[in-house]
């Protein structure tokens, strides 16, 4: 993996924006792939085709790119160098079809199973939340008992939307019957608000998916939630998908999505959630739905890369540090505690 | 009301925006209305000329019914359907009359009234704060001792700002002296900051109003809060107003407002008043002072429906379910405990 | 029609924004569509799957409708009240599913068709350009003989994009093998830029399609461009069909769009353009490519309305009265010379 | 008036904004107005109650003088340093009443009188069109047989918006009736669109009032008309008031105001019309409806702050030097010609 | 200092923007300086050439003062009137060269110093955090044994930024080696994220600041930690420098910043912490690393404001007020309790 | 160079964002570079810190890249691929250290004469004006007699701005004393208005430099005054270095950018002269002062874009194919003519 550049040549908004200024590798290129000897594949995802509100998440990828430039790789919470631990690389995009979402995710899942066959964990950025769809898939073709993760506002379990099976509400549907993702290994952390059909939550419940509401979360804690969360998930599973839609957050803290959620997640929050999530292992995972267009700020996709480092350090060490959870930054700036 | 169209012909940004596709009714038609027998008439009030900071507010209304239609009638916290409860209609907008307060106020008036005449409760969106002397007076209309709960960062019980007597400053000096509101039946909640002048307290204490700081509402939690605020309020009163001023918000999860407030209430906090509020009845609403050009993401309207979509619920069924206090959600998704 | 409100309830930005205030008629309801005897149609399209730019034109519909209700009936320069000449009427959306083109297109066709078997003029606000093959289906039921008038920067000629036959290169393409228009019966105006692909040119070339740069517009006048191209395509045919893609304007007279053209028409330019061909007759319109979210100040949906507004002028009265052109307005102004 | 600040302390955005830096004086207080021997007063009007579209412009005064420091007092296409013609200084604001639009034109109309009064002409930025009002009565107390030039899109001959005298849309009524302006020392300039009411063509037309629209501009040249408006205008008057609405201009040069025009005035064309209008001398002047919420680039206040500084170069050296016409600037920088 | 204008000239947007509307005063003035007897001078330093990501924050000291007006000397929370215990002055801005960091900083360390040397505190709006050198010098010429409060995402203790010793990620490395400061007198709050490199966390260990992070923040709360970190400070110091970053702030609560901080404090935190350290006594303050044009709505300027505000306000009555901590405010609205 | 992805993979909006999806080779690696074999060398400078006015031109590199990728190799008035004529990479970025301006300088004078030494036209995204220093020290390490084509407002002739020789004022002053640039082979086209000081008209004209002001360009039009332009500065020249100050447009037109021009240059005014000039032949180019935080809609990054497509593209022909000037596409379309 190319080295952090030093400061000399850092200023953090030059040079062309691969993810955290990571090497590029051809995902389709076996050998360059081989070759590359990669732990983790950055993939954007710029689809959002089959989006029911507003579009704009296919300027996610780039959005995310351009941000994580101002993110080093020494994670202060975690005390580590994600460079100690991977060799990340950034794997392109995507090379999808707007309008054409069977062959988008043949070409997603292509790509990730490449990634995984590697040896490496893939992470995805979307995207509209249909694209978890190659993620699930992927992930299935390399494990026999795929567990899945969840957070989000909302169940994305429909079956079809207006005769549709690949829409941003349909991911779990899919993760279920395409990719053979057992219920039981999956939970939702995060439900909440005016946009989930009763009938969701009826096929949820009957399929047995964990199900953890916002409400919960508020009321027990992130950090208690999200590890019912991830026991109940990952019972007897071999492999480990998370997919994170940013709108689980609260509207101020993601305003560049398509539907922001009033009231959703502190961002302190979710970051517990990834803590506990990813420090138990993950082998895929993505951040979806942003959608830099809403926010001029860039608030949104830089959480977007908060959220695949925190998710990475926490796999690399299998302990949880977000803030509010005794993190080793705090021992290290208490000395004489 | 107009049946909620099926997911085929609902994408979510699709079609003329009334209030979540709600069907059409002239207020000012008595018979029209009659025939309509509606439960809810939600009425716009595109007014911003009695604003002393910055203006936007008239466009309020319009950004608001564009975001509701995004959010579903069924309501997952509350667990139940608005349909099922209520005949939702949107009456369109008071005609104001840009610089004519009096006038305009009136016809909001006549707008407002004839909506409780009807039967049904009025939704009124603002525009700014002066908006809400016309809900107070069609109340008044309709009812001995109204009460009234203001939740907002201010006291708005100016006398008169420059010598006006209709601004935003003085919707509560008006609901007292135009509306006879008592005093000692009217609330405000969520009282902070550097914007708030020493003869308003005084004022308000001298008057009896009941008085709940912002500090006082994170010390002790909003649920105990809005309590005692609704049990002081309404005690003698045979109907109660509910007036929001969407900056009573962190400026954070509402920038689309005139005058933000840095550290105001989270949402899910405001969220949290409102169940308790109106779980115990309401018969007229508003919210206030949203200003949709300075929220390019349309975090601000979009709570601006949140908060008339969660006051009907708990108005409905006569229960909070706001996240953190327990809701029908959490326990349809925990079947086992 | 429905009556145009008086100044006194005519606040601009006031009530539920149907195009320019206009009475609702649903499309799909046979009678209700003959009752209503309707002169034009508008029909939103809010459609961008099919994109392969920055998405976004799924929201043009609904901004244009907003921006409409700051249009008034009377017109300026063409000294006529649109309601002399036409019963205008909204038909809403298209109902449309993401992700699905060529059902979308077929409920567009649909939607589109009954308004001109209605004998009314359907005038489309998209959307992006894929709608277009709605357009020029609906009219072929109908016409013999149809003509094309498309003033863009692009063809719109690709016969696929990534194998997929609807998308917004390809609009023209359908046309002429879905929609049965002889090529020599299309005209395009306004040709222009890095983005055209040789193989495009080579196709219209090879089609007899009438092609009319941006060059030539510049160097000879809009006015006689515009008329070549008139005559060109009109030259046998029976009906007419004019779509205006959006970003054949400048960039910044037209910033709302997802490929803005730096150094295209002037708004002055288009106007004449449009004058001279719908003064020429037109039977369908449509006006595309309008994304609002870039657009702040919303400069380009305000010229989309624009668009419809001199074109039904200058269809009713037979006239061109662009400004540049000597107009009505002029005569009317000196009343001496 | 204050030297100009040397480039060592001249950071462009540094500093209080006043206008261009300049010295600021209480034209409420006779002694010190006296004392200053002003030469030029620059007055804020933040006024936009009486606005019937998108509110917006009460900031407009501030967000020009913002943009103003970014402008020097030397100008080069008129070769001259406007210091070495005037001592200007900023007269703050008029004080406001929101919604009181009597009381506030009557405030206006005092600053402003006194102004003139003190011998300098005064230069007021809007605020909406209504605060031409207390323009034109502040110049008529002043003289006997006032002459106006309107440059604008519309008429703004409304006699009322609903009941109300003042409003936007009505300052030249006023001006009519109120400040005893003849309408045939009345010009308008720029009229176009369908925005213009039959009505006030007829009003404008039987009262005499010197018609130019934009079409004539555009077909016959912006220098000729405008020197015909100002003939026409000025016929045996003693002063002469201009007034600007920047909504003149092209939306695309003037996004930031309520009703943008698209294809309105180019810049360009704006600017060889004030040059013609000023250089003939003017005693009072205005630029209004300027609302900068609308425009993140900042692109109309400074098209404000331009037109007062060509007015002001103009009106002083008696002669036009814009762009197009030939100017002192194209002089020296061919020296050899 | 200037009485503050009552309501009827008090339009909060109106007028030349000094901070919160207060008198100017030129700081390089001895005798301007002496004569105004003033006790707290505002001084912009508006800069952000040494800034390694987004710039923009020179345009911070006009945004905040343009917000400022919008907020009243009358304090809620503190039951308090600034101007019963200062005179406040705006001392313009620090006349700052772009490009030149030493000589820049050298006049911003005169400006404070004079300010410091007339009995004031000097309140600094930045600009970027470079700025604070320029504090720290002039409160070192003042203070013997001067202590410093940071509350930041970062540690800015970077010797150097590419051999280049001025940079907004050094300024507490200048406060030790240029001004003197005893790193045992200097605390740090806030510290989080992965954006603080690994040297500056050993060099600040080194050293013997006092580091307190976010994590510790959530953990025990924000009043405990604020009130160790100003007794570790200030043990044994004679004056306090507090200053303050406002991208320590959660993104969502100040978008307007270069570097905003995804997790970061609540608004309600910050005010709490700044209550304490504040109330403590302070001799010197600045905020800084505002950057109005990534933030529409205002919210970051105004939360600088509210920073100062607070502030003085803690300092004057030496008690702290913020909500969540009982405040005078909540005493006075329960005159029974 | 890389091959342009088919349109399969060719989402406009997907990928890492090269300059137009080009092969990126490292300019300071003497082996890559002459193994690269090179034409073109695109190269940002993201560089601000000697801006006087806003800044933000340091994301300006980014934005164009970002832009860039929207724009084919194709181009449509030329009928030529720029493919056939070059191989393009993009050589990354100056590392450059916000406040060392001499520095910086220094390494952007490196890159880009390492470019040129391979034998390669360098083209510069800025960055603010005086990153040309770099591109005319380049050029004249390679030249004898240098010639300098400027399209600008302004003069950009300062000496030095508050003492800083490197200045964004001061970059052709540089040519002169530092590049040994001879005036008389300097020629600047399309100065205008209020912020260009006499004095460096004066320095412009005792120097020789050969100017050509707004004005004469709409009074005899571009491709005249460019040709005057360019037969001067070229005479006896044996190398052309041109630069681009985006804010040469109308504000309209580029409104990203921190000193907008309001009646500046038409898109295709400029166009035009970007013909003459470059299809006279060019060695080296820069396109600065791109600001895009202000510009939502990217118009102002994509019109720089064009900039650089369109001198590649008359520089290879040699002939100049700009709309109005009569274009190959012309030619192409009008088989008949």
């Amino acid at each position: 993996m190319a080295e952090e550049p030093p400061y000399t040549s850092a200023l953090l908004d030059a040079g062309v924006a691969s993810f955290m200024g990571a090497d590029q590798v051809d995902p389709f290129d076996e050998d360059e792939l081989e070759a590359a000897d990669i732990d983790v594949g950055i993939a954007g995802f710029p689809w959002d085709s089959t989006c029911i509100s507003r579009t704009g998440t296919n300027r996610g990828p780039r959005a995310i790119r351009d941000a994580s430039t101002q993110t080093r790789y020494y994670h202060f919470e975690y005390d580590t160098d994600l460079r100690d631990h991977y060799t990340i690389t950034d794997c392109g995009d995507v090379p999808v079809i707007p309008g054409n979402a069977a062959e988008s995710l043949r070409r997603g899942t292509e790509l990730l199973s490449n990634v995984i066959g590697a040896g490496a964990i893939p992470v995805m950025l979307g995207g509209d939340h249909t694209t978890t769809v190659s993620g699930v898939r992927a992930l299935a073709e390399h494990a026999d008992d795929p567990a899945l993760v969840l957070i989000d506002t909302h169940f994305d379990t429909a079956q079809e939307i207006a005769g549709e099976r690949y829409n941003h509400c349909c991911p779990l549907a899919r993760a279920i019957d395409e990719a053979d993702f057992d219920p039981e290994n999956i939970s939702i952390i995060g439900l909440t608000g005016p946009t989930n059909p009763r009938h969701e939550l009826e096929f949820s419940l009957e399929q047995g998916i964990n199900l953890y509401t916002l409400d919960e979360v508020v009321q027990r804690g992130a950090v208690p939630v999200a590890e019912d969360a991830v026991e109940a998930a990952t019972e007897g599973s071999d492999a480990v998908y998370l997919t994170v839609d940013i709108d689980v957050l609260d509207a101020g803290a993601a305003p560049g999505t398509g539907v922001p959620t009033n009231g959703g997640l502190l961002s302190r929050e979710l970051l517990q959630i990834l803590a506990v999530v990813a420090s138990n292992g993950i082998d895929a995972m993505d951040v979806v739905e942003t959608s830099p267009q809403l926010d001029p700020a860039g608030v949104t996709p830089r959480m977007a890369v908060r959220t695949v480092v925190d998710c990475l350090a926490a796999n690399a060490l299998e302990e949880p540090n977000a803030i509010g959870m005794g993190t080793r930054a705090t021992a290290n700036c208490s000395p004489d505690d």
